[in-house]
Parts: structure tokens; sequence; C-alpha cells
């Protein structure tokens, strides 16, 4: 069984920042020898991007649909290569500045590759443990019939997962969200202690993957003030303590509901190793604030399957230019590879631990 | 006519630290020329506050229900001290350092003082322009029977105001809140065209009383990514987006909506003058993050009067020791003293241009 997890990337619109900063976090030599990589991608789109970087291609490339495919494992880096088809299907990848058809249907389509990927049997030697995604444009989705509010409900769906989170990771700040994209006034639908639960739940364990012993979780209240007791909102009361009372009877050290405005000062201080934020703009504003565009994006609760992400978009306006930061996508890689490579000891483990002694 | 603004203070509660970062923000002597002060509150804690601090009384004290109230007012600083009267009464003020009936009733009473002054008739020589409100304990106002969610609601009730806004001013970021105190499921039934409306107006009056020429105001929308173009929830063509437009009908320079959890880092970076966040933890959580507790809380919509106060509580842990920071207090009165300067100075030309040439 071979030590290094291998993680699937979709290269994102290839008209956006995808491209150039998946190759300059990849042209790391540290970074490649972490796992193995098969990108999904346009080869002609990745030639220009490593032009404009100044990088040596460092990938072998083969057409997506070639058989060889599966021969090509021991390489560090595989470009799964669909010009071949599109040329055959006389679609032509014109990759603009803009959302474009054509580029949504083919960042669409890489992502559903790199979610496959992970459905392999086990045995297969194209099987990955983890899918990193290149920014995409979900006007251009939507304008190839594609309607997802993002990358994380569609690897849900496909994935077939009811039971997962997002979570934000950045150099000063962990959040995981409890709701994500939906209006402020479904909350009171969607928020439940099952929902919050969740998220305490699978940051929690995320946390420990990323080797942080005995974190230290820190739930936000709904309302101003956390409700003041009930002052202003019930769930606190109704949703939110239950919710924690459950994950600390099962030994999860976390405490709350705090008042959103004053508990990220003290977690981004090192109090807390990681907060629980009821809906999407009070998880995202201080990441945002603290971390820029830098902050990972990662996908929880998807069994056997990691996925990160860069916390940013396609950057049209920069894009092509070689000047975008790959920050983010380096650490997002790097996170993935961390996160599976966890996931993968813990199998082992579990796995000898059946071993009659 | 007097060329400097009145600032009336209630002292805060007084086992909290409001005595002590007032004395010590009032010790400056640059400060204490540029207003009259009358200060509402408690002579024996004063002095215990300015020992603690090691500052000498530089305030004139007077029975606060003495007629010669009013003949001191040639000085500086004028402590209107109630302690005289809760002898004759019988009422002993322990001021422990947690929530308590007394101090808090006497607390209430204090900014219904600094709330009378700034109703006095024109002429009046205790008349005063503006209120800076010391930090008080909700909880100890309950106890005495005072329930309001904070010195906002209780003044522009007081003042008869209902056309108000609540503001903060850091030294990064300026930010006004369309709803405040209510629980996050209340704001669908809140929320209007006219709150926001309102919350641009006013902060857009308070930017050019701080001297800002022509500021440039951005409004956050309601939810994640600003609804996407009405994909979650419709608040954002509904009710934020015609405010904007009856703002810009009037000459302000606003824009948005924007995503909340986007705007807050060019605004950081001086690309706006001032954020319209739509609820409390939207505008507190990026205030909170970055000024710590050192912005200022400024009651908007006031009509004549001005009201500041330092965003900070009664900090009960640290309160007695002198150790205090008293940037807040000390940027409240200052901000207070800009403002009602402004508003004196808006009087004095909108007289001028009624009379006769």
């Amino acid at each position: 069984m071979s030590t290094l997890p291998t993680i699937s990337v979709s290269m994102g619109d290839p008209g956006g920042v995808g491209p150039e900063v998946l190759i300059r976090a990849l042209a790391e030599n540290g970074r490649r020898r972490s796992a193995r990589f098969q990108i999904h991608g346009s080869a002609r789109v990745m030639h220009e991007a490593a032009e404009v970087c100044g990088v040596d291609p460092f990938w072998w490339q083969v057409d997506a649909r070639s058989p060889l495919a599966s021969t090509l494992v021991a390489h560090r880096v595989v470009l799964m290569d669909t010009d071949p088809q599109m040329k055959d299907e006389g679609v032509e990848l014109r990759s603009p500045r803009k959302a474009d058809r054509i580029s949504g249907a083919m960042s669409y389509h890489w992502v559903m590759q790199a979610i496959e990927d992970t459905m392999r049997p086990a045995g297969d030697p194209l099987r990955s443990n983890a899918i990193v995604t290149g920014p995409i444009n979900k006007l251009a989705w939507s304008m190839a019939g594609k309607n997802y509010p993002g990358h994380t409900e569609l690897i849900a769906k496909t994935l077939k997962q009811r039971r997962f989170a997002m979570m934000f990771v950045g150099d000063k700040l962990r959040v995981v969200l409890a709701t994500v994209h939906i209006a402020l006034n479904d909350i009171r639908d969607v928020l439940t202690i099952g929902k919050v639960h969740t998220a305490i739940d699978l940051g929690h364990q995320a946390c420990l993957d990323l080797g942080i012993k005995r974190p230290r979780i820190a739930v936000c209240g709904l309302n101003p003030h956390a409700g003041e007791d009930g002052l202003m909102g019930d769930e606190e009361q109704r949703l939110i303590k239950p919710a924690i009372d459950l994950a600390r009877g099962a030994g999860i050290r976390v405490d709350g509901p705090f008042p959103a405005d004053t508990i990220y000062r003290p977690a981004m201080e090192g109090k807390f190793d990681l907060v629980v934020a009821m809906y999407h703009d009070q998880g995202l504003i201080p990441i945002k604030l603290l971390e820029r565009d830098l902050a990972v994006n990662i996908t929880l609760g998807l069994e056997d399957v990691v996925r990160t992400s860069p916390d940013h978009g396609t950057a049209f306006d920069i894009a092509g230019k070689g000047i975008a930061d790959p920050g983010s996508m380096a650490h997002a890689i790097d996170l993935a590879v961390k996160l599976s490579s966890a996931r993968m000891r813990t199998h082992v483990s579990a796995m000898n631990s059946q071993t009659p002694s």
C-alpha cells in the first residue's frame, strides 16, 4: 500500500487564475513529492499558463479518455487532458477572461472527473483520496445549465453525503459554518440542533486530522449578544446549547454560545482552535478580514474523501498575467495532503486494531 | 454666544471602569479646554477613582440639587454630585465590582440627568449640546427595574426620536447599523427601505460633521454574497437597492449592496469612508475585530443632541485598579466635542443665512 495519498485536481475556469496558481503551487518540488496528483484540465491552457508563470511544464499528460492513463500512475503529476476529446467533438475552448458557457461546461466536467476519481473502487490505480478544486465561475456554470451554489453542494450531492459542513482554515483563524448558502431569513427554517452539532463534530474531527490535540472550540450565538439570555431570540437555548451539550457529552471541548462580535479576537489570539459560526457572513466576515483570500475552504463530512480549495475566485481581471498569489492554492494542496494522510493512517490503525492479536 | 460646546457626562456604573477612564481622559488639559463638562455622578466614587489613577481632582463639585450649580458654569469641569441626596435618603452606594441594584438605579439616574441637560431651554446655563455616557451594566439596570437594551434606545425614547441609528467610529473603520438589538429572525419584520435609508442618510451627515467631504458609503447586502441576484433572498432588490437609489437621488455618494464578507477590507483600506450594515453582528464583528474596544459608539439622529460613548463595558474584573485603557472614552469625548461643534456651526450659518443682507 502506497503511503502517499493521491490528489485529484480540477483546473478551474480556463479563463481565470486557477491554472496559474496551480502551476506555481506545484512548481515547488517539495509539494510535488508529498502526493500523487491527477489534474483534470486542458493541456493547451496549462501550457499557456506555465509560460506566463515562467515555469517549465512538470507534468505528464495523457488523453483523459485513454486507457493508458492508468499506467501513468507512477508519475508524480499527470494531466488528464480533455483537449483531444474537445477537438474530436468540435468544441472550441476560447477561455475568455469572463463568464463563458463552454468554459463553464468544461470546468464543471473537470470537477466531476475529480469526484469520480474518488469513487473508483479500492485497488483502482486512478482512485484518489482528495479533491482540490481550482476556482470556477458560478455564472459560467449556470450558462452551461449547471446550477449549484458552489463546489461544496455539488460534491456533497454527487457523493450522496447529507452530513457535511464547510470549513475555512487560515493562518489566524479556523471557522466552520452550521449553514451556508441560504437567505438570511431562511436560517430559521434550516438551523437545527443537528446542523449545529454536525458543524461542531466535523470541525472537531478536522482539527484532530490537522494535528491539533484536544482542540478548543467556541460556538457563536445566532442573535446579537448571543441572545442575552433569551431577551433577543431563543435559538441559543433551543438549538445551540443542546448541540453543545451533546458534543460535550461525547468528550469534545466546546464552549458557548458566545456573542459573535466578541469571540473572534480571543480565537485569533489562540484561546480557541476553532469557531463554529451559525451562518455564512458570521463566519466569512472575520475570515475575509483577517485572511484576505488566502484561507483554504475545506468540505468536511465526505467520509473517505477530503476536498479543499483556495478561498478566492477566478479573478478574471488579473488572470493570464502570472501575478496571482498562489498562496491559497498551495495551502489548499498542503491541507488536502495532510488531511488525506491523516485519514489513511486512521484507516490503517482501524484495520490493525481489528486484527486478532 | 459661547463658542465652546457643553458636554454632559454620565459617570457610568460606580463599580465599573467608567469613573477611571473618564478621569484619565479628562486629566489631559487639552481635552478639558475643548469644551465645558457637566459630570453626573458620585463625588466619593470619583475621588476614589482619581486616587487609583494617581490624578489630582480637577473638577468643581456641587450638590446636584443645589441652585448654585448653574452659577458654576464658568468652570471647565463641574461634578453634579448625588452623594448628598443619597445620604439624605439613606441610600448607600456600595459600588461592588458586579451587577448591583443601587448601582443600576444611580447609573440610570445619571444618564437621565445628562439627557435632561440637553432638553433645557435655550439660554439655560446648564443646557448641554452632547451626552457622553460611561459604561453601565444592563443587568444592574434591570435589577433596578429599568429595562432597556442600551443607552441608545433609552436616549432616543426620552428625546422622542424615532429616526435614529447607531454608528461606530474606529481608527480603521466607520460603521452604521440599519437595525440593532433585535433577534436575527426578527430582521425580516423590522428591516425596511426607510430603515436602510435612515442609516445611509444619518451616516452621511455624521461623516460630514466629522469633516469628511463627499463621503463614500458602501452598503452591505443582507444575504450571503448580497443575495447573488435574488438567488438567496430578495431584500437586496426589494429594500436595499431602493434605499440606495433614494439616497443617490439626494446626491449622496453611495454604492451597493455589496457582499458583507468582502466589503470591509476595501473599507479598511480607505476605499470607503463608511459601511452601512444591515444588522448588529454584520457591523460589530468587523468593528470588534479591528478596533478591539477602542471604537466610539455614536447615536445619530438626535437632532440637536450628540451622544457618544466608549465601545466597552464596565469591565468589573479590572475596575478599581487604575489599569483600564482610557482610549475609547477619550475618543468618545473628542468626537462629542467635534460633532457638537459642527452642529453649532451649522446652526450659526443657518441663522446667518436667514439674516437679511
